[in-house]
């Protein structure tokens, strides 16, 4: 049996690895966008995105290259909202991965940059052909990946988390707030493996219940480091919802109560994937991964 | 004979109802949001990329949906690019169209995510079955799109131009820096009118030869509004290249020979449509327009 931290790691080198050959620097005057974006992307993270995408893919046999590229097309969305987010205008955060943000690492304008051309490279990087060799499956990746990111998803969420200071929000709401902004891209990373793997639709079907149920069980885990975590551990700025006035699972439901909800939640993740039998252990192990860690 | 003023008229009108469709508003928690998306799209601008789509894809008989649609994803992308470009880290404008600019109307954060979610949202109107029926065509599309928009593209443009007050530009240099900041797309527009219509080489190969002369031709006549053009006439603020020290065509040249350079550009984009007959006449025609232009 594999464990999953050794896995989660040679994943994590594969797809920096992959990342770092799609970000290729050269002499070209616009250099320092470059740089800029790769600072944004390699040397950090846990990768857990790319993970979940690469295991679903596994589920269905499909080719490491398809997987591998469509893994890095979704950091680089990912690492595009962070870039975007730290911005002064939005969180306004000087520390990332325990580095740097990209606007204090270069400058605001180039940060903004950056993050616009890392969106831009992922839409890119699905529609070449070397993603796929079916073009309808590189079509749909796009269209996919549009509508979790787009405005009624990740960017949709960020817009109602930036307003929600300001008005008390419903458990429902927030759940909402939090379905769209990061459990649509968690939702894709793992739809993106059925998709590539032309799956059928009750693999599908579990795959979304899967991703549902993770995507939450991970926010409020996120949201209890923001509240017990220290800066040394989770590499960013901490305590930052509750002076920024955020609205958070873990606000309204009270930290143990928001922690017996995520535990749920991630014994539920897990549940779905029956059909899937010992192929998706790992899968399993991340949603457990995903509540207790510290980082 | 089509008149241009009025066939550019009526292709506006069409692009701005097919915009106003795919930007519909709902109740959703985020729909600040997808009003700022709609301030910053609808209700002006002269549309010229999207004409160079729809006159473009005429050429092959593309059928009007797929040109209309992929049209107006390039204008989302030109949208995009405004209201970040106009951000305060940025060029920092108040006045776009003769209206405030996104984050003026409404705040940084919401004009950088509705930037992103226009971008987002560009393709995936190229991505989506109801854009063309074969989806190695869509693909194609988003592949193109990526390139012509990212990072060695529009925003690689955008960052040297960034970075060009500090340096004394050559005139090989701010060739490149336009070719990459409003050379690329508009080099798309008229290329996807060919990805539509599966032109052949040589069709393909004129168009771009159109599209090169065209965007250099335009930019040059950009640069000479902002030094002769007034501000009720642009619907801009003018005269802001010379203060912010940027390195322009006319700085170069001067005025003059700007102009005349602009005019044989013009003229030169015209003549490689020579295969095309009768049916390139508008595109013709546009060519004389963007350097007669006055605003």
């Amino acid at each position: 049996m594999v464990d999953l931290s050794s896995a989660l790691k040679a994943s994590a080198e594969n797809v920096e690895e992959k990342l770092k050959s799609i970000l290729s620097t050269d002499d070209a005057p616009e250099r320092r966008l470059i740089e800029a974006m790769r600072h944004a992307v390699l040397g950090g993270g846990k990768r857990l995105r790319p993970f979940l995408t690469l295991q679903c893919a596994g589920l269905f046999g499909v080719a490491d290259q398809s997987a591998l590229r469509t893994a890095c097309a979704i950091e680089l969305v990912h690492c595009y909202s962070l870039v975007h987010d730290d911005l002064p205008a939005m969180d306004d955060d000087d520390l990332r991965r325990g580095r740097p943000t990209v606007h204090k690492a270069f400058d605001e304008a180039t940060a903004i940059l950056a993050g616009d051309a890392l969106l831009t490279l992922a839409f890119g990087v699905l529609a070449n052909p070397a993603t796929h060799a079916n073009p309808g499956v590189r079509a749909d990746l796009v269209a996919q990946l549009a509508k979790a990111a787009g405005g009624h998803g990740m960017v949709g969420g960020q817009m109602i988390d930036l307003q929600a200071g300001q008005e008390d929000l419903t458990i429902g709401a927030i759940t909402r707030l939090q379905r769209l902004k990061t459990g649509a891209l968690i939702d894709f990373a793992c739809h993106a493996g059925a998709i590539l793997g032309r799956a059928p639709e009750p693999a599908r079907e579990a795959l979304r219940g899967y991703a549902h149920d993770l995507g939450l069980a991970f926010q409020i885990a996120d949201d209890l480091l923001d509240v017990e975590g220290s800066e040394d551990e989770t590499g960013k700025a901490v305590g930052k919802d509750k002076s920024a006035n955020k609205a958070t699972f873990v606000e309204i439901l009270g930290p143990e109560r928001a922690r017996a909800q995520a535990t749920l939640l991630a014994t539920q993740a897990a549940d779905h994937l029956a059909m899937f039998d010992k192929k998706a252990d790992l899968l399993r192990d991340v949603a457990r991964f995903v509540v207790e860690r510290r980082h």
